[in-house]
């Protein structure tokens, strides 16, 4: 059958939802990406399955199996009933998914390019050899250390944790290394001689994320470079195309893009978060090897959206067209408080209030700051679509 | 919280999945269309179930339930579960709806309405009362008064049984009484002294369908009028919107589709079937309460599609634009043969050829003139759309 590509393995690819012809996916991670996945792959006939941390998730209904992504034996057994294993994080333990390799399982993204996304430090080095501009960075293991890259770079310097980090956790901007002092104390007993990233405090004008899949026969597809704007170090709002401010930089943020998917091997969705400097140039910030935050605008203003690309990208099908589907799409995340409830519960004034929105819930308990949604605009006039996001989106504040 | 509106009853509202404050769904029939039903579920953060016939259903990855939608207890149980109960398809007997509505559940479209699309001969009656144009008619209860009205309409008439039949199952058109002998037949033997529909031959151009939605508190929207092109009695090519042969037809559909809606107090969505004639007017044809083949182009071709549309419908909360989001789209059906195989076999080609296109496969097992799923392009130029789609949908051929 023509999706015996997909498997890179022929011993158990069968176990699972093949009787019918369709390719199984099974995700590991239950959080909004994961449930995303879903729609389109009923769209294309592909079974679904999801691995969930615990009870109660974001993707739960589509869920078959909770547990830790973290238990090697957990993660073969869910492996087990499908054809290719996902991800919506990027934290299930490299050794596992060798393993799962070895066993023949088709993994996509594949551990070596995942490291990448991974270790933040490792990510650097790779970015560096393959010549791809980013900010000035250093590993260090000490204050002494830190502090002699602050003092040389302006008095000022971001400083990461080089796993783990996620919507500005693990990121503080500082000034003296002291500041950072419970993070090295935190490396020092994990005994593993880790490092912190420092990185100089880049003075861009604005944020972009260039989406990108990649399959593993080769195929490439590039959607329309976006502005992303964050508040509180977590994406804000998209605006889908980035308005134009140096024309080059669009073709050189999908130069960029490219080059990353193809030079780490990518599988799947890559996004890569970049800074526009006041000149014009980019550099790249962060990667993330699965569908991002910044791609959501895609489910309605493109041809093919990054959840469907996704999982055409894992299973080795043709990619699909990636242009947008209206001149503007404007994508705004719906963060939840504590005292608002979950979104359909004030869908009576939001839907009648914006009747051409698209609002999207996670089906998430609200915590302050959490993404509980998003909705999405697309239209005509960028200005418009801009008005009409934000004033839907403010339903939920 | 805002949701409380869509619950017609009180009592047990709250057994599933409210936690969060979201609705759940339950969808009787296990086909496609409970299946579409799945991903605007998913974005809206509702809950949705599925009693699905028989395991191994389109739906079934959504399924909750396997049973028979015949049985009482059976929708009793499913219905529990749930805070509104919908359709896949119109066979649910009345008495069982007659009984939920009793219990205080909230379903619809509710029985009174769905009548209507369960009874052609019913239907008939009330369109002729609402003063909606329709083909001359009769109800026959035997051999004798049907050649009388074949008799006077130009020898050729169309014969339906009143109840059951789709996709030109249930219909005949014949010259002669005695061809649907059998039907007389097996009318007699269910000893409910029940008629055949006999209606004149409609000598039309085209075909037409109306969509329209309704929700319990009144609010209409109808989508843009679309042609449908049938193939032995099948629905094969919807293309949206119609092309305009005569200015006033656009506004006469729209206008009977919501007076049809209003006046059978439809909630959900409803498709009005009709023929246009030379001289430009219209007549229904059929009716179906729940969303149809003919709306499935608004998946991608509408701000908001048949589906989401519907289950904002029958929760009762206000509705969502229905404009094109391009000037054009096409959907046209796959339909399968043995010798082919599920959709998802044949995507190495169809993908690559056509990474425009959107294919929708049903997971079904192909079975000779089965649906098992639909192709759909959008785009500026209505001759390139439904080429691009033609084709697309040809790789399954």
């Amino acid at each position: 059958m023509g999706l015996d590509s997909a498997n890179t393995g022929s011993a158990n690819t069968s176990s699972a939802g093949t009787t019918s012809g369709s390719i199984s996916i099974g995700v590991i991670g239950g959080g909004q990406l994961a449930r995303m996945m879903v729609p389109p792959a009923i769209q294309l006939g592909m079974r679904i399955s999801v691995l969930a941390e615990t009870e109660g998730m974001s993707a739960e209904r589509a869920a078959d199996a909770v547990g830790d992504y973290r238990d090697p034996e957990t993660v073969y057994a869910f492996a087990d009933t499908v054809d290719v294993v996902t991800f919506d994080h990027e934290h299930v333990p490299g050794e596992i998914l060798y393993e799962l390799e070895r066993r023949g399982k088709a993994v996509h993204p594949r551990p070596e390019a995942l490291q990448f996304a991974q270790d933040k430090i490792l990510m650097r080095e790779k970015l560096a050899e393959l010549g791809v501009p980013i900010p000035s960075w250093a590993a260090v293991s000490d204050e002494v250390e830190l502090q002699s890259f602050i003092d040389e770079h302006g008095g000022r310097a971001v400083v990461k944790t080089a796993r783990g980090g996620y919507d500005g956790k693990g990121v503080r901007v500082i000034s003296d290394a002291g500041e950072v002092r419970d993070w090295f104390a935190a490396l020092a007993e994990d005994g593993r001689g880790g490092h912190l990233l420092v990185e100089e405090l880049v003075d861009f004008v604005r944020e972009l994320s260039q989406l990108v899949a990649r399959r593993p026969s080769g195929e490439i597809r590039t959607w329309p470079l976006v502005e992303t704007i964050q508040k509180d170090g977590v994406c804000a709002e998209v605006i889908a195309p980035a308005p134009v401010q140096h024309a080059e930089t669009i073709d050189e943020a999908a130069r960029i893009g490219t080059a990353v998917a193809e030079g780490v091997h990518v599988t799947g969705v890559l996004a890569v978060e970049m800074f526009e400097t006041r000149d014009g140039r980019v550099l790249v910030n962060e990667l993330a090897m699965r569908p991002h935050n910044s791609g959501h605008f895609s489910i309605e203003g493109s041809v093919t959206s990054q959840f469907e690309q996704h999982l055409r990208a894992v299973a080795d099908l043709p990619l699909g067209d990636t242009s947008m589907t209206a001149p503007s799409a404007v994508m705004i995340n719906v963060l939840g408080g504590p005292e608002e409830g979950p979104m359909p519960v004030r869908y009576q004034t939001a839907l009648a209030a914006h009747p051409r929105a698209k609002f999207h819930s996670y089906d998430k308990q609200p915590r302050p700051g959490r993404k509980v949604g998003h909705v999405t605009v697309t239209g005509d006039d960028p200005a418009v679509v801009l008005a009409e996001a934000r004033a839907a989106a403010a339903e939920f504040d």
